[in-house]
């Protein structure tokens, strides 16, 4: 039997030895083996560091974002070859694209993201510049750069396509390069998903790295500047947790637990609510989806003690009709194996503690399509079960199962939903918003993310159990303590934030940003006749003087509308406890700074995007002239583009040297005078 | 003997049995016992669960940063009993003064950064909604709510004010209890502290706690909402961090463990330079303030291998001058203790493997006005060594000493900068901007924290050895892996983050602002004639239309001097990529808007202060008419005044309903209508 090949060390690798053996899900024959023994795991660590790292950095976040999303349109096009491989695992068509297309969902809205929110540069600047004394001549900044060692990344079975390209995609964009290691009963699919990216030639070298099989002494060679990210069961993350690489080294650890999600129904929601059809059709999704085994998913369904023999009618009603078998024809396929359905079995001896059976037959399932004795077939098992008890707040039966829960006050439910000690995801069906931001509020301390689900968002939603890219993923306590995606917190989580201090000149240097203080460059040449290739940060134009009148307020208020006591009434105007008489409109301020500013003839300058930050700093009064100094403050040339944006610092001044106003100005600007 | 009190439910409890003695360390008397043994653990965590964090929670960001403000105000005035104890410690009247002052400097700025930067909310909403769907129906955001349990303090004996403050701040702000556990070595320091604290009566019952003494089996009882922040050793930061009560919750735990800091001369800085000058006596301070017994101490001193001999004999010239003795007069007091003393002393022979001895006696100092054989004096200790040894990126000794080691070239100075494996602190001394960036670029992903210290900023820079409330403090791997303070971000450390995911209705009603989608309330009554305590979110205004002529942009042209070709000249226009033709102003734009939106009268709005994230988005054309929508998004009353700030979403369409602008209104509106 074919043993599944590791990518190592920039090529591909089969573990020795016999290897332990991976069944289908659905016949339980042998797909292939897994074997990592005779990998050299510190030497792909440190093939990590050497190669993938330095290629890595060397190109700017936006040419990383590039890559992603050239990676993410290639492995849509070979998706097909996935999920054939999927239904293997006992996926349905629909389980397999959940897994697949969320995967390649990741990659493309991380190099969406990264385009957007992050600069074309290789150092990410975080907040503001800090003024640290008075003078002004001490400040300091905040930089993020990428930690210069890989990012280990242990994967469940359950998405064996989407959890890789999740921990993939905001590794990579941050500079780190990834080693994959997928769980053995469905390596065969990340093996596939690996070869594609290999396969591609997209990637630099010694970027992604992948071991199937055992991790070995893996996490023995760790250091502080690797990234272990976990996601897989509560105990074997506190085993990682307290690895002694991982301890020694402070190494950054996220894990990502299963955990004891819940959905809270609301009191509104009687029978008869969309609210209440929308609930139980959500719970019966979220227990047959993949059958049941997503970390997500939600096993306590706690319902107004009033509601709960209407919501088992329901729902007993729904899953009476979901098929099982076949995974290209059924509602639901097999579990991942047969020791996963014996794990399932065995929680929910322990759950019958202190629940019973309202549907379905731990033992006994009808299977269309498929052979009932070899494949890993599971009913759905819905439960009603005592909240006072502990059990169904600890035992996770990680498969189509949950169970009902009776309360009988806000504060109840919310406190039973705490007793899952820390849960991946939430959600509350109501149309109640009071509600909703009663249970969400007193809640969200122990939830990573919370749904609320009503009749305005049910159409759009994309559910309790899917993890977003743009959102925080993973929570506290049990759930592993970690955070995930998130957007571009995701990125920064691999990456080392640095407080620099020093000298406006030396942070601009640095950081590549201007920093007030620093010095400017006003020469002949006026910056907007700069094109990208010509222009420098700190290029300067002061323009001015201009002053204010009163007739222009008069004008400006008649004109544009806006005549607002404080420009046309002087007696009322004194009145104003800010002003104490007449002032000039700051829009008046920022339009007669552009016209002192701009250099009007056709030239690299296309357009003037956006302002930010704009804070009227002192008020003007009629009689004060205004200078206005205009600052070359960050360049982004667009890759692909034949221009890019430029950030202005504008500092208005009057005649005593105040500041009147500041703001940022965006402009588009070639890259080449044409 | 006296034992120092703990102050643990309310009340000041003393430990049973013999304690543990105290001792001076300038005279060797014993000051104190210290013993927790008899205090109930779980009852202190619980009683700060059940008591602090509800108090705490009904509080706002500003309500709390104001109770820090008063608290800092007080502390100030009774100052001077720290300082008089402080000497018992060793301290000198400086060392007194950046324990003391430097702590209440913490409490100042992060009451200083709740005000500005946080809502005056009790939760905080994080980055901008997200949207989940492209009808816009779903959308998400981030919020931070205070973890419901209590942050555990351990500290470290060497900062018995700072390092309590500096943990205390950004949990207070953020809303959770705090149970402080003192060093034994000056814990008598920290009871006076927490003596000023209660004694004040400022904050919340429950909200601090203090337990002198051995931690017993506190850590048993932490559970997945509490926090542990340790300052200390690098050892004994491990074995907290593999606690099985902190493995098993995933809960939050922050290290900040001395390092190997190092400090970095540039090639540039020969002597007879400011920068060489500099250097020294920056390396002569951290070895000398505190007797060098500041975990962000210099450790390693690098400097170009041809100035050694020139650094070597500058250092120790100043050392030379330094008297050690009485803390009272001396330049330098004693260490913490006897047993600290022979710790320096181990370690000092350890390094001396790899390194000889420049300057000092490890085994002799002479003494001025105080006891040498009972004080834990020391000479300050400057060696020379070895960088390819290991032991001086490897072996701190913790006192007054530090160890020059020679570099050839700036790739080898980086590269023995990570020797040190991560550390809180480091410093690049030179002239030269490139070699700052470089360095800085090249040793960031090692450190916390980076100083670049020229002329430009020497005489306003806070040193290498200072941590700032707005910066982060903490650094990777040795250096525990933790981030402290860095301003919000230290709050934040202290609430858990939740993605909320819902319709913009719900989502509005959840964060308490407005969320674009999410309906608006057009009434009779202009939003502008609501004060604060009429005005809601979602209260709107939709004024226009106003068509746009060419005469009107001709006019704002030549009125403002903004006579950029857009706008002016049509051949130039046409020819322009992105408007094809004359287009308005932005600025035209805007003010039209204002003139739209106004309510001219006089009335609770006080002020157009600012606007945000202005972003022109489809260009306005001659004959284009004009519509404006501004909503009421976010209201912060501003505590201690008669007014408050109110952000306003403004949309601007044009006929076609296309946004043309969006942006922020920022007012200033007041509290009642007068």
């Amino acid at each position: 039997m074919r043993i599944l090949r590791s990518y190592v060390g920039g090529r591909w690798q089969q573990g020795d030895g016999e290897g332990t053996p991976v069944h289908d899900a659905v016949t339980g024959a042998e797909i292939a083996r897994v074997s990592s023994a005779g990998i050299d795991m510190a030497a792909a660590l440190e093939y990590g560091r050497r190669t993938g790292g330095p290629s890595l950095r060397e190109l700017t976040f936006h040419q990383r974002a590039a890559l992603l999303k050239a990676l993410g349109s290639y492995l849509r096009e070979h998706r097909d070859e996935l999920y054939a491989l999927s239904a293997r695992a006992g996926a349905t068509r629909g389980d397999a694209k959940f897994d697949v297309d969320g995967g390649i969902g990741v990659l493309l809205a991380y190099a969406s993201k990264g385009k957007r929110e992050l600069p074309n540069d290789t150092v990410y600047v975080e907040g503001d510049v800090e003024p640290l004394s008075k003078g002004g001549g001490f400040v300091a900044r905040h930089v993020a750069t990428p930690l210069r060692g890989v990012a280990v990344q242990i994967n469940a079975f359950n998405f064996p396509v989407w959890g890789p390209l999740e921990k993939l995609a905001p590794a990579f964009l941050a500079g780190m390069p990834s080693l994959i290691k997928p769980a053995g009963q469905t390596a065969y699919l990340t093996e596939k998903l690996v070869e594609l990216v290999v396969g591609s030639g997209m990637l630099p070298e010694g970027s992604v790295q992948l071991v199937c099989g055992d991790a070995g002494d893996l996490l023995d060679h760790v250091t502080e500047q690797d990234v272990v990210s976990f996601t897989g069961s509560a105990d074997t993350a506190r085993k990682l947790r307290a690895h002694p690489a991982i301890v020694r080294g402070a190494v950054r650890f996220n894990a990502e637990a299963d955990s004891l999600n819940c959905s809270i129904l609301g009191p509104d929601a009687k029978p008869g609510t969309a609210e209440f059809d929308l609930y139980v059709t959500q719970l019966v999704t979220e227990m047959t989806v993949k059958a049941g085994q997503k970390c997500t998913a939600i096993r306590r369904a706690f319902v107004p003690a009033d509601l709960l023999d209407d919501v088992a009618a329901a729902a007993a009603e729904k899953l009476s009709s979901i098929t099982v078998g076949d995974p290209a024809t059924a509602d639901m396929g097999a579990l991942a194996s047969l020791e996963q359905r014996e794990e399932v079995r065995r929680s929910l001896k322990a759950l019958c503690a202190a629940a019973t059976v309202v549907f379905g037959d731990p033992d006994h399932v009808d299977v269309t399509g498929a052979d009932a004795e070899r494949g890993a077939f599971l009913s759905p098992i819905l439960l009603s079960g005592d909240p006072e008890r502990s059990e169904p707040h600890e035992v996770e039966a990680f498969g189509p199962v949950a169970t009902l829960l009776p309360y009988t006050s806000t504060e109840q439910v919310v406190d039973f939903a705490a007793r899952g000690r820390g849960s991946l995801a939430g959600s509350v069906v109501t149309g109640d918003a009071a509600f909703a931001r009663e249970v969400v509020l007193g809640a969200a301390a122990w939830h990573g993310r919370l749904l609320v689900l009503d009749t305005d968002d049910a159409r759009e939603s994309t559910g309790h159990g899917s993890p977003m890219p743009q959102l925080v993923h993973g929570g506290p306590g049990r759930a592993g303590g970690g955070e995930e995606m998130g957007g571009i917190r995701g990125v920064l989580h691999h990456m080392q934030r640095t407080a620099v201090q020093a000298s406006p000149a030396v942070l601009t240097a640095i950081t590549g940003r201007w920093t007030p203080g620093a010095p400017r460059v006003v020469d002949e040449v006026h910056p907007f006749r700069k094109s990208l290739a010509e222009l420098r940060v700190g290029d300067a134009v002061v323009a001015g003087p201009r002053t204010v009148t009163r007739e222009d307020v008069d004008h400006f208020a008649e004109f544009t509308g806006d005549t607002f006591y404080a420009h046309t009434d002087e007696a009322a105007a004194r009145e104003n406890p800010l002003f104490g008489g007449i002032v000039a409109h700051g829009y008046l301020v920022v339009s007669l700074a552009a016209g002192l500013f701009v250099s009007p003839e056709p030239g690299p300058v296309l357009a003037n995007y956006g302002l930010e930050n704009l804070r009227f700093l002192t008020p003007v009064k009629p009689g004060d002239a205004l200078t206005v100094t205009l600052t070359c403050k960050q360049i982004t040339p667009r890759e692909g583009a034949d221009y890019g944006e430029v950030r202005w610092d504008a500092d208005v001044t009057n005649a005593d040297g105040d500041s009147v106003a500041k703001y940022d100005v965006l402009t588009l600007v070639a890259k080449e005078t044409r």
